[in-house]
């Protein structure tokens, strides 16, 4: 079965705005097993909505359209959709009461223009929505399944996972399709690939698909079975082979996030830990603290950017910056070292190096990083030289310095 | 004229992958007057390809195509869009020749399967690919243009630029359309609209787009004319006009974002500043050193999480920390101080709030956020109460904060 996303409103070709339900569903019908040929951004416009709509029900056997459901002139999604099938639109009595209750609720007489919310293309199937006016529609159309849900995502969301998802199920002949995602941090797609791929051509379901970007890797096996419980027996069936070559590299297999994980076992273990960052500059500070609840386990960062900073307040020797330079093993160590003992925390974290685009040298070359852990996580060090411009530099720093962390808490033998 | 952008690639239909390419054209072409009316992201697959540049070329007068234009089976941009368009491809032996000089300088022989990147569109003009193995190309079907390039950035961006704006810029008859967009932070679109919208919607050339995101709005201003000089004089005449109402609240008038800005101020006064961040845990200070050459203006943050690192890092006095709060003015004023003082810099910002999901109290809501300033941008404080979730309150306070640096660097009365 393959799928098609529209997502419906001019604002979203705007550099502001990013197709954000277009990327929840892609990731969502993947999960499921569902592959998707094509994600359409379109206009407002009529023409062009109804020619999307043509296009993509003569190419998918299932259309997701999200946006352009609600009451203004800009909202064309259910005239466009119907005009696309041949099919006319029938006005629902339910849904009107509906939409008249709720105004009267907020004290308020509905405009005539709210009417055509209650607009239903002839034979679709109505998804009521709980958080918002306007309700999604579900029509067969020649065997084909196309759905309409509406623009915001706190709406969209909850609708698609309890009425969608159950009704792409169903025409999946019974078949249960699940997909589970295994996250590898600081390995090249080409390592982890060569490591696996002999493991994973040999299985046919579940079927596996890599993906890379910039110090991650992704691994999803998706399995098709008669029930949940043997489909989640066919990937662990699976997962449990991918995971001897990788010797603890796979951080995680439940969707969470690399930040996520690192904090869930300082919480677990109770450890604080405090950072000093040169080179990132406080973006590792900035990713451990995005997740809810740091206050539990992250105390303090200094970023010591300029070197008098990295004197102040790490205790770094003068007399060994002069010598090793900033960026070298031995500052990333005394950083490490002094923002352990000087914050009385448990781990100490050092990141100093040169994430360009200048400041490069034939010795010391741009992308070079140096990493260091002090404490209950371990005295380690690292050198990496990572690839890709400034950006990419410090976002794989941070990775590497998290993937450390871990497996240092969990007694891994370093990288 | 409208547009319609392909991006091409099933890698682009996974979760790890954005569409950077169809961002980029999206923005460019509305720089430059040109309206996109579809973005569209397609699978390597032929009958989807064929089915994709059918439907854009009926639609737009415009089609740029990014992807699949290397040697591989999955490449098939050139067949596909030569399907759609009923034509047939011509193997170019100049191309051929390029390629395997190429090959032939890094000491390879070409495979025979490279052979197909020469594969031109009957009736198509080449557009040579300075960075990369594959060439564009440009075709008029019908009084269409369509533009295919290959997707990496890097040989996409300069040669869309290059050679492509200006065969769009030929087919607008001589006409020029050119955008400037104005930033404003800390502003709302709705009072931005209101302040402004008598005054634009006075104009019709330029046409004014308002777009709003957490933090920022954006007005973008398009003229049409029939020279550069003359469509920056009536987008000037516009700007102008609406720079007074805003009394200094546009901070970018060339693209560039706040922090960049803001960096740009301080090198030029030779300033240096001082963060010390709770809620926003690091991100201030990520933020100001993704700008390449932070060392001349960034000395250091203190990224002071918990309590403890306050009392120590910054000498905020235990008795007025028990008395006020973490979450108070007093607070920040005292961490916007110590992180001046203890640095020896010209500037210190002290940012402390709520950021959520949890740690609310009715006095003291998710949102709540106290930002002071103090040295050379003058000393300033802002309680402010930011909407949304724990990301967008820590977006929005750091915006605040580059905010109150750039007034206050400027001169301009606090907000």
């Amino acid at each position: 079965m393959n799928a098609e996303i529209l997502a419906i409103g001019s604002e979203l070709l705007t550099p502001l705005r990013s197709d954000s339900n277009a990327l929840y569903l892609t990731a969502k019908l993947l999960e499921h097993g569902i592959t998707v040929g094509a994600r359409v951004t379109v206009a407002d416009d009529r023409a062009l909505l109804e020619s999307a709509f043509r296009t993509a029900l003569s190419r998918a056997d299932v259309v997701v359209a999200t946006g352009g459901l609600g009451p203004t002139e800009d909202d064309l999604t259910r005239e466009a959709a119907a005009a696309a099938l041949g099919r006319g639109l029938r006005r629902d009595p339910a849904i009107l009461e509906t939409l008249r209750e709720r105004f009267a609720r907020y004290g308020r007489v509905m405009a005539p223009v709210n009417e055509k919310q209650a607009d239903v293309i002839e034979g679709g199937r109505v998804l009521p929505n709980s958080r918002g006016t306007a309700p999604g529609q579900a029509v067969d159309a020649d065997g084909r399944l196309l759905v309409l849900l509406p623009g915001p995502p706190s709406e969209m969301q909850p609708m698609f996972e309890s009425q969608v998802l159950p009704l792409i199920g169903a025409r999946a002949g019974g078949a249960v399709l699940r997909t589970r995602v295994l996250r590898i941090a600081s390995m090249s797609e080409s390592d982890v690939e060569q490591a696996l791929a002999p493991i994973y051509t040999a299985f046919t379901n579940p079927r596996t698909t890599i993906l890379g970007a910039p110090g991650q890797v992704e691994l999803h096996l998706t399995a098709q079975a008669a029930s949940d419980a043997e489909a989640e027996q066919r990937i662990e069936a699976l997962a449990s082979r991918l995971r001897e070559p990788l010797a603890g590299r796979i951080y995680s297999e439940d969707g969470r996030e690399l930040p996520e994980v690192v904090a869930a076992l300082l919480l677990e273990r109770g450890l604080r830990l405090a950072l000093a960052e040169s080179c990132t500059g406080g973006l590792l500070a900035a990713r451990l603290t995005e997740v809810p609840g740091a206050s539990g386990f992250f105390e303090r960062a200094y970023v010591t950017y300029g070197n008098q900073a990295k004197l102040d307040l790490l205790g770094v020797d003068p007399a060994a910056l002069a010598r090793a330079g900033a960026v070298s093993e031995e500052t990333a160590r005394a950083m490490a070292v002094g923002a352990r003992t000087r914050s009385r925390t448990d781990i100490g974290v050092g990141i100093t190096g040169i994430a360009g685009p200048d400041g490069g040298t034939a010795d010391k070359p741009v992308g070079l990083v140096f990493i260091a852990l002090d404490g209950a996580a371990g005295a380690r060090t690292r050198r990496a030289h990572f690839p890709g411009g400034r950006d990419r530099v410090r976002f794989q720093a941070t990775q590497a310095a998290l993937e450390m962390i871990r497996r240092g808490l969990l007694g891994l033998s370093p990288l």
